[in-house]
């Protein structure tokens, strides 16, 4: 029984094999500038670029930042000066030349099948009926997958894994560039990430787990997911988390091992909370907390400094009367 | 590619020809009064008649509201004049009446296809397995609608248009009829509407949209809703919204164009967002809010004012010792 | 048309027959002391036992509890004394020998069917396609189960109950052993329950009612409930009860009847709400309420009392300038 999961190793998308600048280049009518001969490996967003990666940049303030960056070839909108050994391909347009080469590479692949000929499951495990299981899926072994529950393309599910019904595993994420000044303001993201769920993971009944846009969307070892809990794209939530029911979680949080999130809770996206944090019921994290402690309050925050400020709260009326005597 | 969207034409229920008013009185048991030859166009609530409409009214209180209404037709429980060219169809009980018009007129009509024959299905759409389509369903061109999505009958889905897996269209209103002397005290209304999604609009995973009681609920072109929202009916929500996870929005709300709604917000019913407004994440919306602005808590008020608020809070500390030293 | 919902009658695990205390000690490789000839009826937790039942302890906390409770057969990890009539059932580890024990009588029974030919449907029903009814379901007479709901093994639907599309009946319970020296910290405790949804129920469109643990989660005759709702393992939900989008009620709750809950409110576990309440939106519950009256806030007061603290918290900048003047 061999575990299929490759542990926090971030996916972006990769070529199946390198793939000439110029070509590019061409395929995008870009002007290329610098390093012509070059090959491509992959394309990737500035933070969580590579050598041999794309990235591109529209923006003027983060331009130098971009070129700079671990990344060898940046699609941009204006000519400048190149690092050696990098490439510019300029356009009017680099999101829209970005969105071309990931459709080009990872295409829009509808499946009229139940259960996908090109996905894997395991032995032992078992798919009830009315299951959609998509392209490319790999399902681990003595997992057991309840009806209803939709799969989507290139998604992970580890050994020893429960999805109860109605889950989503690899729905789309939520993901825009907006311009206000196009008739449809908002454009979505290509992405091109999966949801990895490791071993022995249990998820509970009408959860959402979106696919990441640049790497993967990852549930650890040993957590456990109650009933109706968001997940967005490329968050990854560590070993033996307990989430409980309609928790919701935005896109690129980082939960370390052993947090604990109570009913109702919401976590705002690019933020990490510490292992072994508890946050309590309803409350709503706006941004990193430290571990091994607990929280409450929408905004959050210590739970102990919260339940005191409760009461505080309760005793305005004292105060008042207190300052109408004096 | 023929836009098959009526924008924001409300749509109650139409009879599919005229109905002699003498007939309707006779199949609801009904005694006739006023302009017995005429015909009924339709039925509706009385903030949506129009002339030759039939309307209910079972309360002393509504009786001169509903009488001198545009509806035509007026079922109530007491003899009174009426106007020059309408009727009054008097019965012990409008309620049950009305109940039982609409459902003669749009009976149960169950489906035993996974995808209706009545339904249409535009070019370029692609429809996942395990998708449902209802009777009388219209699918625009180039839709996506992925697994295990629910469309009931009636629906109109625009061009361009994705819906990812999991998600229900038009399922029945949550929308009752209370009288605490039966001993079932809830009786459902029955009802009308649809659900009408406009062109370029995107909804996410395990999302509801109830369909309309007496018009239509309306998802604005090219607006963009994350998983897990929940949509009233008879809810129209403008152009170009962003919403993000496990909003609920109650029943005949209105979102202006632009408007922004962060996660887990939820909005009473038979309220207006103005265009544009921000509502921050776990806000809770109990009244009318104007555009072009942020706000905050629940109960919501401005952003800047909660977070002011939020500030002074933190400082009934600080004013209790003041208080103690003078 | 026979009711077939027995009501508010706990069912645990009860053996098909009496089963020899003497078979389950060689099962488990328990050493028997006391009664050794006894039978036993069931299984239960210790706050649900009746005579002839099994029950575990594996803290010295509660062994007097536990043996001195109705329970017949206590599995417990240390020799002690044992009243007359009664038997100990000594092994290293109680809480896996009583999985064992609850697996063995109610082991995993897949269905690779859509509708289980050990499921029963009462005439006048109809079932939509894309319904998944599992293992020895029972569904009353002219109920309408909508597309895409998941009905799991042994739940009980009355007559004249309504399912819209997408719901979860009878997932999996989110209750687990905790030991946090173990690889995989949490671990499930197998669940013997039902849900048991009593007739002329109506439930909405995405919701999830988690089976019961030890007993049946149960929804009373007449109760609504409105979209994306979440009902934990072994509560209870009175009658005529009104429950709007997106509550969430953890599991061992209590709702008395008629209670009403408005939007995203949360609901704590093992507590009781009196008849008649009223739960202003997106409030917390975090202990019993009594009934008759309204409540409000997270975490939840009396409505009019919370209302009064709103108007207190706005009213600190103006003490600030008393002290200050003063």
């Amino acid at each position: 029984m061999q575990t299929i999961v490759h542990l926090h190793k971030f996916i972006y998308m990769q070529f199946s094999s390198p793939v000439a600048v110029s070509w590019i280049a061409e395929f995008i009518g870009a002007r290329l500038i610098g390093n012509t001969n070059a090959q491509a490996t992959g394309i990737n967003e500035i933070h969580k670029v590579e050598p041999g990666d794309l990235v591109f940049v529209d923006h003027p303030k983060y331009y130098d930042k971009c070129i700079n960056s671990a990344a060898s070839f940046i699609i941009i909108n204006k000519e400048t000066s190149v690092p050696e050994g990098k490439a510019l391909l300029v356009v009017d347009n680099p999101f829209d030349a970005y969105c071309k080469i990931v459709q080009h590479f990872r295409p829009f692949e509808p499946s009229s099948a139940m259960i996908s000929s090109t996905a894997i499951v395991g032995e032992g495990s078992f798919i009830y009926p009315n299951v959609f299981i998509g392209n490319h899926v790999r399902i681990g072994s003595n997992t057991i997958i309840y009806p209803n529950v939709t799969i989507m393309d290139h998604c992970i599910i580890g050994n020893n894994v429960v999805i109860q019904p109605g889950t989503v595993i690899g729905g789309s994420a939520f993901y825009y560039n907006t311009k206000k000044d196009r008739e449809v303001w908002y454009k979505k993201m290509p992405d091109c990430g999966r949801v990895v769920i490791e071993d022995d993971v249990e998820i509970g009944s009408g959860c959402t787990i979106d696919r990441g846009v640049s790497h993967d969307t990852i549930i650890g070892k040993g957590t456990r997911m109650d009933n109706m809990i968001h997940i967005g794209h490329d968050t990854v939530i560590g070993k033996n988390c307990l989430i409980a029911a309609q928790v919701g979680i935005a896109g690129v949080v980082n939960l370390e091992d052993g947090v604990t999130l109570w009913g109702q809770v919401g976590v705002s996206k690019t933020l990490t909370i510490g292992a072994n944090a508890t946050i309590l019921a309803q409350s709503g994290v706006g941004g990193d907390l430290k571990g091994n402690r607990a929280y409450f309050g929408s905004p959050v925050q210590d739970a102990r400094d919260k339940q005191k400020e409760l009461v505080w709260v309760k005793r305005i009326p004292e105060i008042w009367e207190k300052v109408m005597k004096k």
